[in-house]
């Protein structure tokens, strides 16, 4: 069995699977691309990722790309078979609450979040100067977002109660935010900054932030 | 047991979730909100969404948000038991590809699709004139992925060679932009045009297409 994960590891994408893969307890190979014209080649499109992105996972020749679709294959074909990690239950209301609450950060949570990065980060990364209209609003909008998580984590630890794949999938831009000086937003509302320490603490993201570049 | 669906029949999201539920054989309630001040009440959001959006849906007490969720809860919860429709399968890899093009639907063809229906069908029923920078910087876009698209469904009649969730979470969208005036896009690439037509006649798709009214 070898599986091998292509991408960066300064991807938000890539970071998440690459603690999927670790609370999974899976060995694996990280293959990262030259730069971003050797995921537009025929080949890469043809074998990788027809829309030329990353990440992409090849498991023993079953070849899969798009974040989520993997991590949900390397949960349903591997949870429990080397690691006691849960990161979506087999009962069939809490799995659906996860797919919610993935749902959830894709349609809410990652969208000014991911402008607000995109700024701070990425932008700063490639030399440019932020653009502090687009942070504002990515902000302001980001505020409201927090406010319906400040409420969803009344009396939970984790979006569901139990820590699953859901809360594991917001770590990575929100570490990016919160490096890049914006941790009040997550630090002045309690509910939300417990839940923060609580997955940004585990040992798997840890991991993460030890062994790999990010940006 | 009661299965009530929130939202409307104009939206895109409910449209889909309305096929599902006929896929499965399932009985259900449709209920339509008057306007949308009233999903944004504190009832509202306390018990439907929190974000103060449609299709919310209730089965027998167990609530629950967020379109792909609720398709891949009824998939879950019913599939097999009232028809012989699968919509994801069980087999791991089947089932990570159906994942892969839920994603894909999301990710590259709804964005672009997204807007040229806003402005073709959505902006025209609030009465404003389409803006047609919009429309041609859709269309463009949509253009580079449906050329993708015409080489994932070469010799395929379907996106992972059965109809699932995936091809059936296209439909609504398509059919807008389609009745709108621009079945050129699919009509010219012959492999897209047969998916499109294999698609769009499932029985349950008309039946949705009779029952509803769309926009
Ligand atoms: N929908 C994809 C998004 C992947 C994506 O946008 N990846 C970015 C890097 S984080 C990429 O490949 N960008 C290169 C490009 O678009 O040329 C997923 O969920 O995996
Ligand atoms: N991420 C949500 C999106 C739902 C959504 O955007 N619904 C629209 C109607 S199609 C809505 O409720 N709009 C009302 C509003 O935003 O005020 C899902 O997948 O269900």
């Amino acid at each position: 069995m070898t599986i091998q994960l292509t991408g960066y590891s300064i991807s938000a994408y890539c970071l998440a699977l690459l603690q999927v893969l670790k609370e999974l307890g899976l060995s694996y190979e990280f293959i990262q691309p030259n730069n971003f014209e050797d995921i537009k080649t025929p080949e890469y499109l043809a074998t990788k990722h027809p829309f030329g992105k990353i990440p992409s996972l090849n498991d023993d020749g079953f070849q899969i790309y798009e974040t989520r679709a993997i991590a949900h294959y390397l949960v349903k074909k591997y949870q429990g078979t080397k690691s006691s990690t849960v990161l979506i239950p087999s009962d069939v209301q809490k799995a659906a609450l996860v797919e919610q609450f993935i749902s959830v950060e894709i349609s809410y949570y990652t969208q000014p979040l991911g402008k607000l990065v995109g700024q701070l980060v990425f932008a700063k990364r490639r030399g440019n100067e932020p653009d502090l209209k687009i942070v504002n609003e990515a902000r302001e909008e980001l505020e409201k977002v927090l406010d319906v998580y400040e409420k969803l984590l009344e009396g939970k630890d984790y979006l569901t109660g139990e820590f699953s794949l859901a809360d594991l999938l917001h770590i990575p831009l929100t570490n990016y935010a919160i490096k890049a000086g914006e941790k009040d937003l997550w630090d002045k509302r309690p509910n939300v900054s417990r839940w923060w320490k609580n997955i940004s603490e585990r040992e798997s993201w840890k991991n993460v932030l030890n062994e790999y570049t990010l940006a």
